[in-house]
Order: structure tokens, then sequence, then C-alpha cells
């Protein structure tokens, strides 16, 4: 999660046509893999106002564990491409999926 | 999303048994509904560290307005039931879908 600040700098053309295709490529073929949601930050609770988050991916694997195997051989190569698109540090974390619809 | 704190309450229980069941019940009648997951957060970006969030609820809809549609008939109940499992207050955003699968 990426969080929002006035002078961030953020290139969704980027991000979405380069680094989550590419992202996606090269986690996907791990037999953990169950999905993934790339969005973008449109408002906060109230319309108009400004998202906490700017944008936001959350990869769902079966386990945790299943996602580091799966990222950390492309850590490098994908952590060395943010810079292309912004200089946001983001906010990461790990959730267990309780119910799922 | 619920930030964490080290004094916040929050009662996985009641939620995922009670609060969301009933949030769904109420939401997914709605034909802009696609879906919804929730989720407890494990841990931080490193493992063992603590999570940025306790809970995440994400409900996914056609469009921004299907979820108001949706919602708004219900706010009362479900804002009001909030007590009864946090004494966090939630921060809330609304994103627009860019890549899903």
């Amino acid at each position: 999660m990426y969080p929002k600040s006035a002078d961030a700098r953020f290139d969704f053309r980027y991000y979405v046509d380069k680094h989550m295709p590419r992202s996606i490529e090269l986690l996907s073929v791990h037999p953990g893999f169950r999905g993934v949601s790339v969005e973008r930050g449109a408002a906060g609770a109230v319309p108009g106002s400004e998202p906490a988050y700017v944008a936001m991916c959350h990869f769902t694997f079966t386990t945790a564990d299943a996602f580091l195997e799966a990222f950390l051989p492309h850590a490098s190569e994908l952590q060395g491409d943010m810079p292309n698109y912004t200089d946001i540090v983001p906010t990461i974390q790990v959730n267990e999926v309780l119910i799922s619809r």
C-alpha cells in the first residue's frame, strides 16, 4: 500500500503497463498463487476526499511461505524497478484471509 | 482497514462470526456486489513484525455508487454494531480496480 502525500510521485502508466504485469508474470507461476488485485485510491470515506493510499496491490497465495518462495527469487528485480514509478515507501503487510467470497 | 495499536480492542470472534456475516448478508443482495474479503493482519514486511492494520475488509462492487446504494440503507445498523467488536476508528477508502486476476 502506497501512502498518499502531496509531493509524492506515482506513475500509474508504468505501474499498470510494466511493473505489475512483470510482477504477475514472475509470481503467478508459483503453484501457491491464487490471485492478485491492483487498485488506484480514488477517495476517502467521504466522496471527493483524499484516500490514505494512492495505490494498493494485493497478492493472494495459499500460505505466507508460498508467497515468499515466489517473491524472494525476484525481489531484487522487482524492488529495483520501483524507482521507475514511485518515490513512495510502501506499507507492506501479510494478512490471513478469514472470509472470501 | 483497522489501524493496529497496543491498547486497541478488536474481537475477531464477534467480527467474523457476527458482524461480517451480517454485513455480507445485507450488502451482497445488491446486483452490483462482486465479492468480499475479510482479513486478519498477521505481520509486517518482516516476519514477526507488527502489521500496520489489525484487520481489513474489502468489498468489491461494480461501481462506487453501487456500493453506496447497497451500504447506505444499512449504515446505521452496521456502524452501530462496531462498538461490539472494536474501539478502533477504521481508515476507509474507495479504490478503482485496475487489474484483477
